[in-house]
């Protein structure tokens, strides 16, 4: 899934150009391209799908010269995941009947690489022979207020139903969730088998399900582009985990711990990042600290950022825009992109 | 005269391109080129002497290209103004025993262009006929700590004999200054004619003089570069008002008053500014302000800052460096400017 706008990682992340197309780390990768290499060793590489903005198709192919024109499944609008996730089984289905779907979102950091193949495994060998709808969990290591939390039933096996799935918490919830030792981190990575996820879609979205069934005939030829034209933007918005995996009772989650974080805020690239000897962190450029901690500044490679009397700060340059902006403010980031377009008629997106 | 490096400003002010060669506010024109505009109805093109460093040569005749290559004097090591004065009275001396020389800096900011040509009219018509060394006096409008100040001799004409010249005072004695009446702003400004400013280099600094008289056959000619190239680096490293203007019983002071700023710090900018209703600055950039104030911002045109909880800062970024920096901390700008230097090998100079 490659179709996110990554508003809150704005100026860093643009309209033409979000977050999962940036090198964040200036690895010389981009997330997108760390997703696939991640699956290098457990998916051949042609069996891979990527589901993004039809705006997003060049880009794509522009950074994972492999794929196949075909492999980049186009949404004609935004439609958040479970038509996304549709659309890609509706593909699979029309080229096979039996089939291991893992879903993965394309914008996360996962540190330790050979950790997490070897959960894709374990997932991969359960949910092969098993009708079940498995989710990937990660052991929380801190009360998290920014993600959604996954309880499981009682045991003490990697392996478990879900009991519940709850939205992001408050604090003093989420200190509860991670002292419990019951409750897992809402990764939104998804391991199934063709039949089961069918399924799910007929009974939880049979709307969507239809939909998509009424294109049998042409999808993976010719007319499956002007078909996903017409039903796409008539697909409800809604998530995956919302309309299917919240409703389904078939739910399991794999317990995982491999250094994963969503990269959905700067102050969750601030925490995982390295600090200096005042708890600043520099992403790219080069930077020169008076006076100042706790910030976070990223500036194209090749500049210089010289800060001084600044504590807990967001330096962010890319582009044309420049944001300078508190950490515990960084809420306001998305009504700061909506007042720079309303105002500036679009030129800083 | 146009030798500065003007680090002060630093980073929009760069070694290779410093602040007389900016467009400081945006208008397409220089400080150097605004200053050449506001002479034309005053002196021909073709009286115009330019002193600089020779690697702003270059600069200098893309920025003024109405020039001849030989008015544009190159100072061939950094030795403060009297040097780079009695380089261009050498100059004018082998042309010429007769002149009135108005001697400038390149790098100030006038507002009220008729009032300043004016007061230059009253100078001249007074220099022309009189061994008087005449200084540019400005009618303080605060009690700034930043300037040097000229005291008067007690009178009611706008032209008066000086009694002395002060360094930069502190603030209390900056306010008595202002409160009294007596003292106006130095600004670096000086008419006289070529017979006066000669006696005064033979009197004050009798080696600066005599170095350059020995040029006399070689000045406009082939072989001034080699000779200044030669002499040049040898002079003494000083200012023409300590070496000269406070040494001299013939100085006298015009006072002013056409809104002037030697744009010597980014506060003296940020207070000579239109400031939105926050009080803040912006120069040439786009911007939008969140729960900030007091602020400056400059950045290249076409770029947009968004800043939120941010107040009393300097925002500035040229080419590959961003400062931000507290305003009542920009002393410690060249700090930043010779750390850089060491740190980074020369390349964010």
């Amino acid at each position: 899934m490659a179709g996110g706008i990554g508003s809150r990682f704005w100026p860093f992340s643009r309209n033409d150009k979000p977050k999962q197309f940036l090198d964040f780390f200036g690895t010389g990768r981009s997330l997108l391209q760390m997703t696939v290499d991640r699956f290098r060793s457990v998916v051949p590489i042609e069996n891979v799908l990527i589901v993004t903005n039809v705006i997003y198709k060049d880009l794509v192919l522009e950074q994972i010269p492999e794929l196949r024109e075909n492999q980049v499944l186009c949404e004609p609008a935004r439609r958040n995941t479970a038509p996304c996730i549709a659309y890609a089984v509706a593909r699979i289905y029309s080229e096979t009947d039996k089939a291991n779907i893992i879903v993965t979102p394309s914008d996360h950091l996962i540190l330790q690489e050979e950790a997490f193949r070897q959960s894709l495994q374990t997932g991969l060998e359960f949910i092969e022979n098993n009708n079940v709808l498995l989710t990937l969990g990660m052991k929380p290591t801190r009360p998290e207020t920014g993600y959604g939390y996954i309880q499981m039933e009682d045991g003490d096996t990697a392996l478990r139903k879900v009991k519940t799935f709850t939205e992001k918490p408050n604090l003093e919830l989420a200190k509860t969730f991670y002292e419990s030792g019951e409750f897992l981190w809402n990764s939104g990575m998804f391991l199934w088998n063709l039949q089961t996820i069918m399924r799910a879609f007929a009974e939880h979205l049979p709307e969507l399900a239809e939909k998509f069934a009424a294109g049998r005939d042409v999808m993976g030829k010719e007319g499956e582009e002007a078909f996903i034209q017409a039903i796409f933007p008539t697909c409800p918005n809604v998530s995956i985990d919302y309309g299917l995996m919240e409703k389904a009772d078939n739910v399991s989650v794999l317990c995982a711990d491999f250094g994963w974080s969503d990269l959905g805020t700067w102050g969750s690239l601030y925490d995982l990042s390295r600090k200096d000897e005042n708890e600043n962190v520099t992403l790219k450029c080069d930077t020169a600290f008076y006076q100042s901690k706790g910030n976070i500044v990223t500036l194209p490679k090749g500049k210089l950022a010289v800060l001084q009397g600044m504590e807990d700060y967001i330096v962010a340059e890319n582009d044309n825009v420049l944001l300078i902006c508190k950490k515990d403010a960084e809420q306001q980031i998305r009504q700061f992109v909506n007042d720079a377009q309303v105002r500036f008629d679009g030129q800083y997106n």
